[in-house]
């Protein structure tokens, strides 16, 4: 009898190595690896969903989603002009990204995505038959966006650029200046950015970050309520954008999951209450002074440097060589961290570092990390003498 | 600028065309058309989630499920022996059957299904890259499983089977010896079979409907709360089994949809209660009834011909000839129906008429039925004379 071979599509993909790195921690390990919101799920959505449960039958909607809760999603974008038919609900906002870019992307197109960026991009322009093509976020400004790096990386194949603001792995924003000049540089390419913008209310700066689609509307913007509700089992996102990609879209979407859970549907209609928008401004100075904690004891205890986020709720610690090594060593100190190279070589030689704990588990955290930062250095020394 | 083309793999590709009539109704209609119980969601579950929502903090489950739901999904199939890393909790069976599809069909390789069957068996497959071939349950044998019909059909090139028992959309259950002797076809082929049982705990025979993988276990379960539950807004189904076809659908998974609602996971395990089995129970007391009066409606009001199914809620109604014509003059009646043409040429000439409503619904529905056949009848008059 054959044994199981696997599709092309699928042959070589790999587990994300976030969850494999996960996977391997000890018991009792700190968790400073995975990107989930440790604060709870606002009272008004615990609430809402409570009754809903209790008191309604909880069926399909259509398959692009409820009208009510489209209808708010598409008033989320007004530089856009979205109507509910521009809108799709899905299961968490890493269906909409697997959506666009099944969607956008035909076998041997070329799609644009930051290094450092978000594993599942490389991973899921493979699987649509795509190939991904990089462009820097250079480690030497801090991991910013650099309009010379993209217009070099912007050849005529490219079909699809994609974009994130804050950025997961390394917490930087996209200012209005630099989304001008991609905006400029993708004039008249007819090139369709897919902006993933699930950190976009995690943010430590005075102004909320913008988004590409105010500059550049030929956009699908990827969201969901995982990160700013703290609902990240509640599988709540969505796709916006162009009508065309949309109904396409929308084809696939019935096919793959039919419709996004009606309970979370109902629930995700909170987002848009005083009190939501209130627990929102909570989480983000809650976010906002443990960064501030982290990058302290990282300097103060670990004496190196990392990158000062203006959102999400990573930072990368700059060690300068293997991050994989670097990376076990913490796991076997029992703190999960995630190494650089897993979101493109320009972050080799750092670890993401994320701030979803509190402050005395990040205390708890950094010194575990000390130690192996210890351990590390007696290695080098041992290989390379006292000064290497 | 270029218009959106979608890539290859989404050409031609409709949504279903049980929803496209479905989107084309008249307000007010009565929906012999949908498969959605009407039924309440049992208390046990609706307790459960209430209390999950608003005790526990709900985040990600690991990709593949929550340990305890998969030990219990396991449980399921002692005929294969599973373990936990043989099931992956999914997000309504739909995804179970899209992960199954994708991860085995590799481009050009064929996939036999049943003619008629459900309307997502070719399109994923196409999407797959994948070619459908069918395999007759032939009208004249009441849409009933035909050993000859299915051993003529399978050529050396077929890769993957596809079985569904009960049927969508006839009702009708593979018997014991049906199973014998599509496993005995099957035997040492290594063709893999993906058996959709999303119907099984709606029997009305005085036995369980068996499933395949008891006599062929190189087979792809796929099952849900959604239809033995009445939970098919919960999204929150299941494919089970090879443990090495497992892991690569799970690497899908998580690229997909990361992993199922969390908290419909946890409301699942509802599912293995004695309060949920009573449940399951009178959902079934309550189909047959249902079914028996359609089926004497059907008999006695429109002196048709129909399917007596043995599980599932749905029959096959005679008609002879255009399917969508039918349909079409239903719709204008106010009555929505599917033309058994869009689940194979095998079932045109009929339509699927479900039985997902009250004793009142379907008596309005067969009357609406009656006045759209008349009206039928007096265009062949028309067209054909008297005697056509």
């Amino acid at each position: 009898m054959k044994t199981f071979q696997p599709p092309r599509r699928l042959q070589g993909i790999q587990k994300s190595p976030i969850r494999q790195l996960h996977d391997r921690a000890k018991p009792g390990s700190i968790n400073l690896g995975l990107g989930e919101p440790d604060l709870p799920t606002p009272d008004i959505v615990r609430q809402t969903a409570a009754r809903i449960v209790t008191e309604e039958q909880n069926g399909y909607t259509t398959h692009a989603g409820l009208p009510k809760l489209r209808e708010k999603v598409a008033g989320e974008y007004p530089q856009l002009n979205l109507m509910q038919d521009n809108i799709i609900i899905t299961a968490g906002s890493q269906e909409a990204l697997y959506l666009a870019l099944m969607t956008l992307i035909d076998e041997g197109e070329e799609v644009l995505i930051p290094n450092p960026g978000f594993v599942a991009y490389p991973t899921i322009v493979r699987m649509a038959g795509g190939v991904p093509r990089v462009y820097k976020m250079p480690k030497e400004k801090g991991f910013g966006f650099d309009v010379e790096e993209f217009r070099a990386s912007l050849t005529d194949k490219i079909k699809v650029v994609v974009c994130i603001s804050p950025s997961n792995p390394t917490g930087r924003v996209l200012s209005r200046e630099d989304m001008r000049a991609m905006a400029d540089a993708l004039k008249e390419t007819g090139i369709y950015v897919v902006s993933d913008e699930i950190y976009r209310e995690l943010y430590f700066t005075d102004e909320r970050p913008p988004s590409i689609s105010e500059y550049y509307p030929r956009t699908l913007v990827i969201n969901g309520l995982s990160k700013s509700m703290s609902m990240t089992g509640w599988r709540l996102g969505w796709l916006a954008g162009d009508a065309d990609v949309i109904k396409s879209a929308l084809v696939l979407h019935g096919y793959v999951t039919t419709c996004a859970s009606t309970v979370s549907q109902k629930s995700a209609l909170s987002y848009w209450t005083d009190e939501a928008a209130q627990a929102r401004a909570s989480f983000r100075q809650t976010f906002k002074e443990r960064r501030d904690y982290l990058l302290s004891l990282i300097e103060n205890e670990l004496k190196l440097k990392s990158v000062a986020p203006e959102g999400a709720f990573y930072t990368m610690v700059k060690f300068g060589y293997d991050s994989i090594k670097v990376a076990e060593t913490m796991l076997e100190e029992k703190v999960i961290t995630v190494p650089g190279v897993a979101f493109g070589d320009e972050a080799e030689g750092y670890l993401r570092v994320s701030f979803c704990a509190n402050k005395e588990t990040l205390e708890e955290g950094v010194s575990r990390m000390k130690l192996a930062i210890e351990k590390l250095r007696a290695v080098q020394i041992c290989m390379y003498g006292r000064n290497s």
